[in-house]
């Protein structure tokens, strides 16, 4: 029985049950702990959004058709340096996660390593692919374009995906410098949050097509959809508050993400055809990593890197603020408390989780709902 | 005599003039055209806060002992893919061009390059680099650090540079798509330029020491350079429309910028020590050049980053509106309309360029002021 209350499932428990379901949907062994591993990494970074809670969301997208479970990637071209990596429209992560691993292998050996990839799907935190350069030592970094949702500056179509920017850079800290955002002031998630908890939205996240800035969240993810609203690029709408350098930024992230592989791009990243055919999504990728040791010395990029973070951590707060943050650290102190306490499991989606269970017919795995 | 308006000096005009300016103030000749080149090609861009505006700033700098004239820059370490280059506390853009330009040669070869720079100085418009990249089929990115300006969120204390992002890439137009941006909302140029005018800036480009929003210009230059205020991130203030983004890019430049080269960063990056002396800038810089054909045919990468930017602009746009650009399209105008009007040299700037003809023994350059 579902309750109306949070369930806190502990993380190995939540891991198994997500690696059978995956499999139950046809994705293989291995590529199922992968797939896993990476929704647990949004869970534990505390981006809920992107973690178990899109389980489903890939079920759906497996059975309309628009990826598949067997990943069947390939390389299309390869250089000392570089790759081009075709995703065969499977399993974004498992894509995402082997060419990231081939970036850092080039790196390791010839100082960089760079791997733009075709036909994919959605590849959940880009941050997870970053940390994983940041772990070898190196500085990562990730991009992906997306279904379209960001309006250009003096626009308001959905033209441009969320397109993230993340970078991981190693510290001497305990955990790296990693930046992972959104090109626009705030993903669909946070829109879908509003919607769900009936509070409003500020004035200047999304704007309609008559160009005003609605606030609230009601039917704004259906308008979205309809192309009857977008969401603004980070900096807001117009030129004065910087909305043109958010829209540049998609921009770049798009240019990564597509002109590197001769792929898809914006408009063409619908979930469907102009007929309204659902089709492959054939989102794309691109990865780098920059091996430090071919430049400095690695525990010197560590101090430095850690040097800065501290010493903004520590300048002066604005009046009433506790604290000054630096990227990753709130993500780090989150997963530290999920793994003591659990995946925090909102009644919403313990529904959905259900509903799987039962599409899937997985009878096993206690989730405690 | 200095006229009341503007004066427009046609391009080679003001450029020999700049040379011989330069050379007089000890700068080789053949560093004293690159440095010329980078200075006009802001000019060029509509930038005119990097360009011939700066000239007496850097004369300045010289005469103060931040910066040399004579660049004795070296490389400090190579790989095949990789460099230190160390700017010899000289003209930073002869450092910047030399960088890029062995980025480039590192990139033709083995398809990636980066070189990271230490001890440079101010290196004018970070897009000039990334345009190289450009011209030779490939995609650029470049990052400087620089005096401290821009406050982290929920703080107030100017820590990191305004660092900006630059990114080129060829596109099949007559121009690339050139994103070259400050981390900040604005650049301090803009609070230059309201002070000047009298005018008023919005809310929240800027945040006193008390956390307040000052909208009237005056003396906020020196309140920064006080400490007592700052440029607020890209974002704003806080985290609702997404200053830690802002703040987490320009973070991200910082890293690139010193980390690489264990380099200077933050509040070392002072033009006096803490006894206020002056001391050398020691300014670092990061240049990434990422060969196209190492990935995909040069025309289907033009024709992928052009059909991106295209199809932005021709999206829906706001009411009202008459128009969208993407990054580069701007500056691209202006160019071809500074080529054939000349540089507008307004009153304050004749002014200042007189002085430092004066002060250089310049006699010859009819500049028409």
């Amino acid at each position: 029985m579902p309750t109306k209350t949070c369930v806190y499932v502990p993380v190995e428990t939540l891991t198994d049950f997500m690696i059978d379901a995956l499999a139950k949907m046809g994705v293989p062994q291995d590529d199922a702990r992968i797939v896993a591993e990476i929704l647990l990494a949004s869970d534990l970074c505390g981006v809920s959004s992107h973690g178990v809670a899109h389980l489903r969301m890939y079920y759906r997208r497996i059975q309309k058709g628009l990826q598949l479970p067997v990943t069947d990637w390939s390389i299309v071209r390869a250089t000392p340096t570089t790759a081009v990596i075709d995703g065969g429209n499977g399993m974004g992560m498992v894509v995402g996660f082997n060419a990231m691993r081939i970036a850092i292998e080039k790196a390791r050996e010839h100082g960089l390593g760079a791997v733009a990839v075709r036909n994919s799907s959605h590849y959940g935190i880009a941050g997870y692919y970053t940390r994983m350069a940041a772990r070898e030592g190196m500085v990562g970094m990730s991009f992906t374009n997306a279904h379209p949702s960001i309006a250009p500056t003096f626009g308001n179509e959905p033209m441009l995906g969320t397109n993230p920017i993340a970078f991981s850079a190693p510290t001497d800290e305990e955990f790296p410098f990693t930046f992972d955002a959104a090109t626009s002031i705030v993903a669909r998630g946070k829109i879908e949050v509003a919607k769900r908890s009936g509070k409003p939205i500020p004035t200047g996240w999304v704007m309609r097509e008559d160009g005003s800035l609605p606030t609230d969240a009601t039917h704004l993810i259906e308008e979205m959809t309809r192309n009857e609203a977008a969401l603004l690029p980070l900096g807001g709408s117009g030129e004065m508050m910087g909305g043109h350098k958010g829209y540049g930024l998609s921009t770049m992230v798009e240019i990564f993400s597509a002109a590197f592989q001769e792929g898809a791009f914006l408009s063409e990243l619908h979930d469907t055809d102009k007929e309204g055919n659902p089709h492959f999504l054939s989102i794309g990728h691109f990865f780098l990593a920059m091996n430090v040791e071919h430049f400095v010395p690695l525990g010197s990029f560590r101090k430095t890197a850690g040097s800065i973070v501290r010493e903004l951590r520590a300048s002066r707060k604005v009046p009433g603020e506790e604290r000054i943050y630096s990227a990753g650290e709130k993500a780090h102190a989150k997963a530290a408390r999920v793994m003591a306490e659990g995946v925090e499991i909102p009644p919403g989606l313990q529904r959905s989780l259900n509903k799987l269970r039962a599409e899937l017919n997985i009878e096993n795995h206690d989730l405690g709902f």
